[in-house]
């Protein structure tokens, strides 16, 4: 008995015999071999191209022949004509089982292809968008039979993709007919599938075969910055990457200042809402610009953010997430339309995507960390510090994740900081001081040079110097206590103590000369008594959160850090350490996660299987409410020393001898970093 | 061994055991009686109000005693206080099943009760709406467990009704916080449940209990005018109808007009829209002010239409609908949001039902017909005829209905008639000719007397007599072919031939004078030979269509026929069977089915299942499509004589004789009504 052809398919390995003459396709098909198309088997979408590899099947000890496929045929020719088909590929369409074969799928006919995401952890993103082209035939409307076009759409997708069951999006609806009629009843539709038994929605309909692709927006919706990220939703790749500013800093620089504003405006809400989906259409369309596409291609959008800009965004009024208990309108994921949503450079039927809140004060953007970073799946207890204005912490590994929020307020972000500023060309954003010159250099954003490198002062010219950022401040504070400028209290030490001018009194307290640019007409840059106290609550909260969590896993040390965040990305560990801002680690077990939530984003955008992913992660997390932990009060005030305890920091200890200094006289300041101020800050 | 107590409930006839102490309403529940509750048995919405029915069992003997049911209590006595309940009434959630007994439970108590219709036919419409309402106590937010407002209000939707999964309007979203805050975390909201397994959807949520219930408009959207009847959705009693004119007149007074319009206008079908979703906004607005209603509570709205309204209301462009093969954009039932359809008089959450069409030129209008008048579950055969400028013509019984459309033009509607106007005051809606003098008596609209009787003309005076409206002039033609003065291939004989001077000369043919108001400044009514060719046309046409269902059904006459529409309710049964419009039955067989199209949409309005039963019978209409079938134009060409064939109408011929003239002399008018203009009227 003659058997029929065996096909093997790689490099998923699955394989089964075919009768002569059954298409490459249709028995990648019916063995669940992932082959994309988009045509359905027309030969014109070209998604479904094959390698045919020829050789030996060892198992079998058959040779493969050539003519284990049908020959070259006219549609594969007119398509290598006009577009070109790589050497040796075929359309698994068009040719036709012969004989005993192996075909290979190459990755970019692969539906799930995996992207590998340009970060430092080389992480892949497996491709599951939500979003589906189709391209069917469509059979003319008839007298003898009336049916409308949307009923004859739904036969064709029925008939040629086995899909039933289809939602429309009303804004597509009232173009099918133009549509369908343009194409001459050839139609590209864009199913959009929330989960595996939803209803495919229409979401995008063209004439013909569409071969622009379909793309996608992940928006990292921040109370300062709007980063966005168009994603091409075939092939995951970063198309362009841009940020605009969040207009909403008119109604007040952090959150809880935002919240204040809708409190005491009626309508201020509304006002917010306005100015922030604004500056997101405004951004849609820039990108697009800037991508060279076309907006209404941009079908999906998803974003993450804090809770109050979660509410904001919404158009809710974010009022109670400004008072205990912290309630959000919901925590859930949501799925809306950009028309709902009162996105107007986005098509009416774009579909968006928010990532679920943790609680309160943990928002989509904390979700969003998680999914990318995913503690859940760590074997080593992982410590995830997301720093602005309020940190985010998570806490966890495969057994058990936990979250909190601490309110760290503004400090790591310059603000409230006497020479502080944001990050930008001209703000020192490193420093480092002689331990025995007690003489500080520096590094500005924009200068590849420390200050004391020739040529530094001609470069930094145009930008002067002009203040300190977060990561500069951290720096500063750290780089003090290691010269010995500052005790482990945290107070400057005077000029006579400390044997440098540099340290200058101001009433009753000392403040570090970093750099006097007054002769110039720029600043004298210091660092002052109370900017290490902002500092000392600030860390103290983070660290506190960080214990706080630990305390809940019965953890008293973790096993590597996270920083994320841009902050996370230009803060020195060292520095951090010596601060006492994060628990004690060996070094090389603190890295960057850089844009996480982005990255989060991202994945949510490519992946619906990520969407389910973090949905339930969310769910499990343990979520700790630092306001109401009579511990985090106690690890707060404990923490406020430079760093709090060395005997906490035997790792750092190896790495640097820290001074026995001690500049308290009994007067002045005696307030080492306590929580006395620190309730006003929450947001 | 001592059984629990029996409870019978009436009139439902269900019967059980419960426990001693059990609440009635827990009992009724348990055994599907259809008792409502708002409240869930709080004791405030008094939806489950019951009559204890004390007395003999005959089959148990037993002599159900006072205190069968707990006693009156405080809250009973509270609500009695607040609002009154009706002697002999309790309470359904804090009565308590002591022993055996009878409880009634009144219509007003039923979630499904049955409403009358005010209509002929006093059908009535079972209530089952697809909105109901819930009042719950949700959780407040606790720090201790971090949850939205949303998910606590779940997670009592489910405790307290059972109810699990549900989905929430975006809008409803945006103020869940406050509505919950405001009622003290007691909240009633509207669960809007499309399907049996559908997710049920927040459409609206109120602070405490929400007692002014909710409404529907059941709208009939015609060419010319726009009717709605605001429906108490609980009751389903009509609060107020109200209609407004169609302000796309002035871009065509017909459909094809307005289809026309969209052809050669671009962007003309997107002003056709905006002008008709405005009217309906206005109709909203000044109709809840009518019934001193908020349009917030108007939650729900059907529409029924033609396909052409169909689509300038979706903002559709109709274009295709002006031109074989007339292809729907859709013809699928429609669920949308009031912001999907761009009307903001409704809340934005507000569900939308549109009707499914039959075909092409068949739309929700017919469909709603169909509804109300349930050609499908009619034991004998029913020719139902809505006349428009299309006719929709359904003809069935219980095995099988069929449907077409055959277009009559505008000339029942008095438009294309040289004396025509619509019904309004002042036109002449029914006349008679005297047989022997030739002399004719009219009415107009807005008088009840006949112009011969006395204070006819002072009556009449403010209006004038303007013209003649559709069911004037369709008696004209009728009661001129039954004095003699036409015959019966439609022309108008000479004042020689008929012996009355009204009969002048105009050209080469005759008109007939009904009034000459020239000397008071008015007009001079005439019956022109054109205005007859006109009726013919239109006439040949309606019969036509119905005759080209009854050859489909094999079926030579009909029992009964149905007119319906406004012009149905005001057409003389015997003029339109003189006139050959409609087939040969007994005169008491021809009713006016009142606006069945605004009962249908009301029907749709009220009951799920309805909605459901007009899917399904739209799915099994046999569409016939007129203007393929070679027999349509056989029958068209056959019926232009007055009534074509005599022997086709022998009921006809035992009311009234029709006088054996001729006035063809061989020139002039010789086309008898062809179809040669036909065509284009299509619309």
């Amino acid at each position: 008995m003659t058997q029929d052809p065996l096909v093997i398919f790689t490099p998923s390995g699955k394989r089964g015999r075919f009768a002569v003459g059954t298409p490459v396709l249709t028995a990648a098909r019916q063995l669940g071999v992932d082959l994309d198309s988009v045509c359905g088997g027309r030969g014109i979408c070209s998604k479904c191209q094959i390698t045919p590899s020829y050789g030996d099947f060892p198992k079998h000890g058959v040779n493969v022949a050539e003519g284990a496929l049908s020959d070259w045929n006219s549609v594969e020719q007119r398509y290598d004509d006009k577009r070109g088909l790589k050497q040796g590929r075929r359309l698994g369409c068009q040719a036709t089982v012969q004989g005993d074969i192996v075909i290979d799928v190459p990755a970019e006919s692969q539906v799930h292809k995996q992207v590998v995401r340009k970060a430092a952890s080389a992480r892949v993103i497996e491709m599951d968008p939500a979003t589906r082209l189709y391209f069917v035939e469509v059979d003319e409307p008839d007298m003898h039979e009336p049916t409308g076009d949307l009923e004859r759409l739904e036969r064709a997708l029925k008939e040629q993709w086995e899909i039933t069951e289809i939602d429309i999006d009303f804004s597509v609806l009232s173009q099918l007919q133009t549509v369908l009629r343009k194409g001459k009843w050839q139609v590209t539709v864009a199913l959009n599938t929330l989960a595996e038994n939803a209803r495919p929605r229409v979401i995008a309909a063209w004439p013909g075969l569409h071969e622009t692709g379909h793309f996608g927006l992940a928006v990292d919706l921040g109370s300062t910055t709007i980063a966005a990220h168009l994603t091409h939703l075939e092939t995951g790749e970063v198309i362009t990457s841009s940020g605009i500013m969040n207009p909403q800093i008119r109604f007040g620089e952090d959150l809880m200042s935002r919240v204040s504003y809708a409190m005491m405006n009626p309508g201020g809400d509304v006002e917010m809402t306005r100015a922030v989906r604004e500056a997101i259409d405004t951004l849609t369309t820039d990108i697009a610009e800037e991508a060279e596409i076309d907006p209404s291609l941009i079908l999906e959008t998803v974003f993450v953010c804090n809770p109050v800009m979660h509410h904001l965004l919404l158009g809710i009024d974010p009022v109670q997430l400004g008072q205990a208990p912290f309630a959000l309108a919901t925590s859930e994921p949501l799925n809306l339309s950009a028309t709902e949503l009162g996105l107007s450079a986005l098509p009416a039927a774009a579909r968006i995507y928010i990532l679920p809140c943790i609680a309160g004060h943990v928002g989509a953007d904390a979700a969003a960390v998680a999914l990318s970073e995913e503690p859940n799946k760590s074997d080593d207890l992982v410590l995830i510090v997301d720093v602005g204005t309020n940190a985010e912490i998570l806490l966890g590994d495969t057994s058990h994740v936990l979250a909190c929020s601490s309110p760290t307020g503004p400090a790591f972000e310059g603000a409230q900081i006497s020479s502080g500023q944001r990050a930008a060309p001209g703000a020192i954003e490193a420093i480092r001081i002689d331990p025995v010159s007690k003489t500080p250099r520096f590094k500005v954003i924009g200068c590849d040079l420390w200050s004391d490198d020739d040529g530094f002062w001609e470069q930094t010219a145009q930008t002067g110097v002009t203040g300190i950022c977060g990561s500069g401040i951290i720096e500063a504070v750290a780089e003090m206590r290691i010269a010995g400028l500052v005790d482990s209290s945290g107070l400057i030490g005077s000029a006579e103590q400390t044997g440098t001018t540099r340290c200058e009194a101001e009433g009753r307290t000392h403040v570090y000369l970093i750099h006097d640019g007054s002769a110039d007409g720029g600043p004298r840059i210091t660092v002052t008594q109370q900017d290490i106290r902002e500092i000392q609550l600030a860390k103290s909260a983070l660290y506190a959160g960080a214990r706080l969590l630990m305390d809940k896993r019965k953890a008293d040390k973790v096993d590597r850090i996270e920083l994320a965040g841009a902050f996370g990305a230009h803060i020195s560990p060292l520095h951090a350490m010596v601060l006492g801002m994060i628990p004690d680690v060996p070094l090389d077990k603190v890295q960057s996660a850089g844009n996480a939530a982005g990255t989060g984003a991202r994945i949510a955008l490519c992946n619906m299987a990520a969407r389910r992913d973090v949905e339930r992660l969310v769910r499990e997390i343990t979520k700790v409410e630092t306001a109401i932990e009579p511990r985090f009060q106690e690890h707060f005030v404990a923490a406020s020393a430079i760093p709090h305890a060395t005997d906490t920091f035997p790792e750092l200890s190896k790495l640097v001898a820290l001074p026995q200094v001690s500049f308290n006289t009994g007067g002045g300041d005696e307030d080492a970093g306590g929580g006395r101020r620190r309730r006003r800050r929450r947001g």
